[in-house]
């Protein structure tokens, strides 16, 4: 389809361990590009991801490992298209981070999700950062003390995955996410995007709302904006201009 | 039902848009008086709202629009009674930012809530702040990215309404919550609602509590907890006072 | 089972209120020691617990009930082992407080979960702060402002408790909690315990990923960590030390 990129977790040997390899690898396929409208990440394989590689993490450069996995999670949120994830599997620790961390999840009923660090003697901290933002407090706290999986239907229950959907219409389930990304405006979804995890942290109602008009007003300056309430209007189909913003 | 203020979107031709006219009407419709316990708030026709007048986000005073319609939320988590929102039919952009920003929502089964602002090339950003405050992130970012709806099933599970019922049984359940709230001391309820939203937004647990401690012991300082109590040990109907809080 | 330390809720004929004397017990109770793994909170009787004692909260001497009991709040929450309760039965105000202030809930799918303290006149303010940090706002303003119960079901569907089981399982299901974390690395699980809570509650991603990076480097260079490793490695059964940080 054009405008998304598909990215691949492409070690199922290695059952996609999220080795410095594959972390630079995933750093390096998120560049924007002016075409670009939305990245589906996907994984070869039975098992979505195992998480960091366990010998990398004893190894002298740990921390580097850490922060470097870090920064991709980081990265998810601040690209400027929004990242779509398909899972069938498996989902472990780091691997349940990086999902976590992007913006809309799409996994199979026959998915699993779990961060059993503890077993081995890994808490799995980081990874919980990103849990804890994406399911009530009592569920994140069984999954880290306990190491115990959850299914894909108590994963969508506690609103950890966006959609679930059967193994052989994952891939029409997917499609449809991303064809309703790509029919969008590029700028205006990538403002949206931004202001939509700005506000998410803001603790005061006042100032979220504050800011978020000038961003409303900003949005409806764009030609796009203008475009798009005109086809509307006159239902006919949009023709964006997708031209970036000028800061 | 005595104490009960009814406030209805009454535009159903214009699908209850929130035309300027609209937001200032209901902002006068909400003030404060004595004997008022709680407000309703309903929709005439077939779809609660569609949100913004999309050619008023276009005139030259659309930030006046947008930071009235913001203020508008405010006010509703301000005013010292609950709002009660009762939804049966579509819940759009700015109608779903209404909705959520009500203190409980009841939806008949046949309510759907979308916001698909980036369809037309104005990105939901405000309606945003209201939705990721009332579902976990991935559901509205998927809300958000693709402009998709989803049912009051699914709005149950993430949480953005507070109860579902057949459309039949709709006024019954919103007058049993109705009932309950107008049964008890105004005072009460009032003290209640600003903590509510005030220690929401804390993040520090111990400074909430503590706030907290001192928020209970002047309610029980109001003779209405002495009545409450005294009716509750002899089995008796309590008669508030619902006196005033002196500041 | 060596390290669980169980706790009993024991005035069932008083519905196990959170008097003084209770708190004053349940505080004593949560002392650390070495070999301590995990403690499990259960209820003797019908009645989870009823919260708070009214005639208590009359007393001149009600500003330190509630401070007492907040401070047990905040005392499981810094326990360095977690805490799991077991509940069966009605959970009603304050006694709602406590457990949701639990790390991992199980509840019976007969128990009810309920705030309904203005009904007496004392609006549900400090169970309040545990449970919209537990729910969805819109499930916890419903139950503050009509003081209607909610089911087990329904708590489970909102995140309230981590596990619902039949009567007759509750047990059965609490052990394999209660085994799980026993098999860990104390110092492990205290660590990430710790970072938990402490991450949960940072606004900025990035502050939260580079102290859990941190946080995962101290806990890579225990050897605990080292051991579940190998034991990961070699197929074999980890031996733990245990051993507590030097700080």
């Amino acid at each position: 389809m054009k405008g998304v990129r598909e990215v691949t977790l492409n070690n199922p040997c290695k059952r996609n361990v999220l080795s410095k390899e594959m972390v630079a690898s995933l750093h390096e396929s998120l560049n924007d590009d002016e075409g670009l409208r939305v990245v589906v990440l996907k994984a070869k394989g039975k098992v979505f991801s195992a998480g960091h590689d366990l010998k990398e993490l004893l190894s002298p450069d740990r921390e580097q490992v850490l922060l470097s996995t870090s920064h991709l999670m980081l990265r998810l949120r601040d690209l400027s298209v929004p990242v779509v994830v398909q899972v069938c599997g498996p989902v472990v620790a780091a691997g349940l981070q990086l999902m976590a961390s992007c913006d809309i999840v799409i996994a199979s009923h026959c998915s699993t999700f779990s961060t059993p660090g503890a077993n081995v003697g890994v808490f799995c901290s980081t990874p919980g950062v990103a849990l804890v933002r994406n399911t009530p407090i009592k569920t994140a706290a069984y999954m880290l003390f306990t190491g115990m999986s959850i299914s894909a239907d108590e994963a969508l229950r506690v609103g950890l995955i966006s959609l679930s959907a059967a193994k052989e219409d994952l891939d029409t389930v997917t499609e449809e996410v991303l064809d309703s990304i790509c029919s969008k405006s590029k700028s205006v979804v990538s403002l949206g995007k931004k202001f939509f995890y700005d506000q998410e942290s803001m603790r005061d109602l006042g100032e979220a709302y504050a800011k978020g008009c000038q961003v409303m007003s900003k949005n409806l300056e764009h030609s796009d904006a203008h475009e798009g309430i005109r086809a509307f209007s006159s239902k006919t189909k949009p023709q964006w201009t997708h031209e970036s913003w000028k800061d």
